[in-house]
């Protein structure tokens, strides 16, 4: 195949995030750096800081930490965990299983309830393992496992653990802004979540909300980072308490994670969400059809974010991927380790009628050329069906 | 004071970084967000750490780490620093001051070789030091002290430790891109800059360069940083050993980074480097002429991308600064604690003829509303009578 | 339907232009603005035409005229045009059409020879007609005629013209850039193209190529608009004689002007007809074996930029396209009047493998909403099988 | 000097329009661009003319024509002018001297009242010529003449010509949305204005208010301009009339227009007028302070968004701006003929407190580089205590 193909910009990104950035968020990137104190950005940022809480639908404080994802991951674990304390991690993919690795390493007493990474948690095991483990005093859990497109049911989990006085620390990274989630109602004391999966904004934060609970905990923990880069704590006292950053804020990442929490609540939680189903049970739908496995064990579990499609036999997911960029100038994402299986994002403005499709379309003809066994348009209208039924019950 | 008015838009941002943005790298922000393992990212990465190779002058390798300078800082002092380790810190101003109380939280032996804050480190006495001092292992030193606009020699302290075996972590985050810096040249260990100061692109990304020799500490060192948000081993192993980001790097930062980096190339190491002189030269000159006094105590450590200037008695430095916000839409920097004193920064697109005429017009018709006795007209006039000298030469 | 819903941005614009804008075009119209005598706009002014010229592959003088094609149309016509005189314009769509309206108006003496829309003019007739009237000066003819999707061979046209002393006026509007189209080849004299269709920026220019002769003709024209918006002569002689501008050019559209025509420079000619030319036979396989009729008589007449397609009997094509707009967020060209037939643009960026996969997917689902008999998947693989047929050969 | 040199950006843009670009309006620009018949276009095209309506502050009919304003002009004066009619033309500037010769050329019997171009017409003779010759039917004048910085009098103009039945043709092209301007008080017919002077929007469109009467007028016009660029009618007749535009809009630069009102409307016409009228105070001050003599000869007729400035004996105005700008880096205009004078303009973004000064900064230097006798420091410190003194009464 011809390398310098390969090279040209995608046609399009269907990926697991960033996966697209809205309009209004790419021109907001674009305005003039205000400094860090002028009383436009500080107002800017407070105001920044409500509409995410509003997004979380949270009272919880916010704290936007001004590195991606896996900075408040890191931040919120080193916080809360102390050499010796008990924690049970739920494991039920890559990002479940990398929590493990850390909180060994932080020197927690780790406890693991884990299933297959095509399968999710089962909020009843997780209630016995507590009622066995009366020790534990935190329970860390993936909301979505990007990685193999399934979701752990935190509206169950989360009321689980509270009952028993157990503090709970949420990767809600790909699932915040495309899939029903409530801190406050599901009881739930750190959730971590990001701008550039559903929220269509580009990698560069971590967004997070933090209980009372969970701060009582941080405040009591002697190991909790301070005067880091690492620290929530920094961030609760010097900006919150008296208004100085711990460091200089990422200025035009706050102003387009603005205008993504614009664009979020102006078209409003339900529609937003909508969208993000419709995508996703189109993008199903269209797999099935065309004779390939979706790779999460039940529909009940599958992510509306992302849809993992099990590779047929003979062929490996990292060079079908490799395939459709080069061959068709379409990226879609691979597995991470989770199995043998590709994942088409639609999130933010890929979570669309017709981004999925086109998905559908590149990856289909991809496995073709390759020598599967696919049924492509059988798929395609399969998928424009779902969309037909769902657009016609709406309009 | 209306109140109204100051929550404006700033009409100019003179202050010490961000402080302004070149308009191709705002452009370049609003790029659309390719996936960071799309291979025409992955390219555009890697092309950029040698662009920013380029902007340091140096063969060392290049980390880019993705969150602003306080991030790079506290990983390379991390990652240099084991608990007991005999380290040399050079105190000349309130980030100096700060890299203290990190070494000594990190658990280091500290030393400390400090002058007044409007003063420059003696290279002699740093070499007399480490000669008296042989076990010192690691020199830190911040070679543009932004709070109070002086410089340190780094040009002579790299020799000096270099010679006796004494590794040196040099701050250059406000020097990088705007003054003379040789890494490779000065013998310089471990070189921390920014995109967010002389470069003119927006806060949000750490740009390091390391020796072979740094490397070979960090290797050693049992407690740098790994599987971390601020571990350099992780960067240089995974991305640059197997092309696997530790985390998500952040897209548009990248091609905010890049812009500035081909701002800085294709105008020209030296052009660039005049530009900001000229606007130093301009703005002390004039602040002198209005009546005023320059901070640091002598002209031969004022750094080229800030000038520091002594509130007159009487006026305390941020109800100035604060004043000339309101009353004149313009943002100036006051003091972070080096003294009362307030700052006019000139870097990236502001390192001009005419921001330092407006930052000083705005400046002294604000110390004359204040009761201050300045001659603002005599001010200006003499910025006005140095742009004017050197462009005669210059052209 | 719901009203609100077809308020939402499209999803997908696949109008025949403006049809979507390359990205480093959007990122040109934010640069700041230049006013238009600064030296630095006087160049990057000068530097387009020359770009404009290699994008016409002309070294006919280039006239930038700064309102959309139809001024440039108008302006070509009224300058060639004197009462009295003698034109043969050749009709065979909608644009043709119109011509003959402003030929009448302008007083010239009208010739025509016709076809039905969905056909093209015979070069052979226009020979034969041209002799037997050997007092026609000046043929008219449009290239692409976007509203029936069909090409004017003016390769042949041209020559036959040239032959027999005859200037030409071809409206290049919907081919330039994205079609085989040499001015200085095919011996044509005044060419009107535009930069909203094949080449990606916004509406807002008039790009001329003119030849001597055609120029000659213009100046011997007592009647050709002088001190007027619609003058081309202003432009040549003021701007082209004596550097000054007839009036204030729009400083952003020449910014995205430029760009498109970098882009179009730097991913080459062949690469860039080659990408219409696959998004043409993609769409048009797709629609056939969707079950639908193209509306050109002939494969050999249908243009690259778009796919004019017939809609099924007991439709409206007005009605079929608000439908796509208003249940699918997708926004297809319907008819200006040619017919009843719907048309999916590929141009400038939509000329590509999936832009019209997804035109196709959100027509054939539509009609099928609306109750007629098509083959969805069929088609959809039907384009893909294209795709994959000459992305094989290409690799 | 440096050849090179000059071919920099500009540092400043202080010209006379277009002056600056507010940010905001740059974001609007790099929008995607949907289809003009999009119902998302239709929508913001018809709100945007809503909004230039209010800008205007009119109840009268409101026309974008897509060319910059001249179109408008020449569009407004052929729609209005038949051969033979009797029109007075008001001429105190070279924009007024340019309407003579279309008026001419267009067949009008062509009156015109005069004066020197530093000065301005007065009401009162208007009126006396009016009544003297009653035959006359329409009236033209200037109310800015950017290039001598002169307002006449429209407030007045206006009713004395109503007054008498006769219409009137306004070029508020400098003026509106930078100073004081009532179609409907002042009792003006056609108004034509334009985005890319005080409302800080690229150049490239026309911004019509038409009374009743006017529409009247161009309707029995039987030489006004129809199927054509330059036709009004086209636009109300199937614009306004059947929801067609006459020809492709400009989409983009209709996003920036749009953007530029809301910039005005929300920052609110006192606020946007006082700015302008406080950089013409200070600009005012500055220069006649720093030894120079303002241009127009009262300063009741200077207009607030162009100063004008006499050019010391001994000095040419076009060798002054060409120096200006390549020494100094700066873009200040020069005269167009009006006479030995040169202009700062301070309109939209730069009608603040600190962009004249930076013009009067650069220009003083460069008088005195150039040998002229000009004391830089007083004019700098007298435009200071100009804003000084305003911003203190208004805070």
């Amino acid at each position: 195949m011809d390398g310098e193909r390969a090279m040209r910009d995608p046609e399009f990104t269907l990926a697991t995030g960033p996966a697209g950035v809205y309009p209004r968020v790419l021109a907001a990137l674009s305005q003039p750096i205000t400094h860090y104190y002028d009383p436009v950005f500080l107002e800017r940022f407070r105001r920044t800081e409500a509409k995410v809480g509003q997004v979380f639908g949270t009272a919880n404080e916010i704290i936007l930490l001004q590195g991606e994802a896996v900075l408040g991951l890191e931040a919120a674990a080193r916080s809360l965990v102390r050499p010796g304390m008990p924690v049970l991690n739920l494991v039920s993919g890559i990002y479940g299983q990398a929590m493990s690795l850390w909180l060994k390493s932080f020197g927690a007493q780790l406890h693991e309830l884990g299933v297959a990474y095509d399968e999710a948690i089962d909020p009843h095991e997780v209630a016995a393992y507590l009622d066995a483990h009366p020790e534990i005093e935190l329970l860390c859990v993936v909301h979505c496992e990007t990685p193999s497109g399934t979701l752990n049911d935190c509206s169950r989990i989360g009321p689980v653990a509270r009952a028993r006085g157990v503090l709970t620390l949420v990767d809600c990274v790909a699932s915040l802004g495309g899939m029903p989630f409530d801190p406050d109602g599901w009881q739930l004391d750190v959730c971590v979540g990001a701008p550039h999966k559903c929220l269509g904004a580009p990698p560069g934060m971590s967004l997070l909300a933090l209980s009372p609970g969970a701060w009582a905990a941080i405040e009591r923990n002697p190991v909790a980072p301070r005067d880091s880069f690492l620290s929530l704590l920094d961030w609760r006292d010097r900006w919150h308490g008296s208004g100085r950053f711990p460091y200089t804020p990422s200025v035009s990442g706050v102003y387009g994670l603005e205008a993504a929490c614009d664009v979020f609540l102006e078209e409003g939680r339900a529609a937003v969400l909508a969208r993000h189903e419709l995508a996703a049970r189109a993008c199903r739908a269209g797999a099935t059809a065309m004779g390939l496995r979706l790779w999460p064990a039940r529909e009940a579990i599958m992510a509306a974010s992302v849809t993992a499609i099990a590779v047929p036999d003979g062929l490996d997911q990292a060079a079908v991927c490799d395939y459709v960029r080069a061959r068709y100038d379409v990226l879609i994402s691979g597995s991470e380790g989770a199995g043998n299986l590709v994942r088409i994002g639609h999130m933010g403005p890929t979570a669309s009628a017709f981004h999925p499709v086109v998905g559908l379309a590149a990856l289909g003809r991809s496995l073709a050329d390759l020598g599967a066994d696919v049924r492509i348009g059988d798929g395609l209208e399969a998928a424009l069906a779902v969309v037909a039924d769902i657009r016609r019950t709406s309009a």
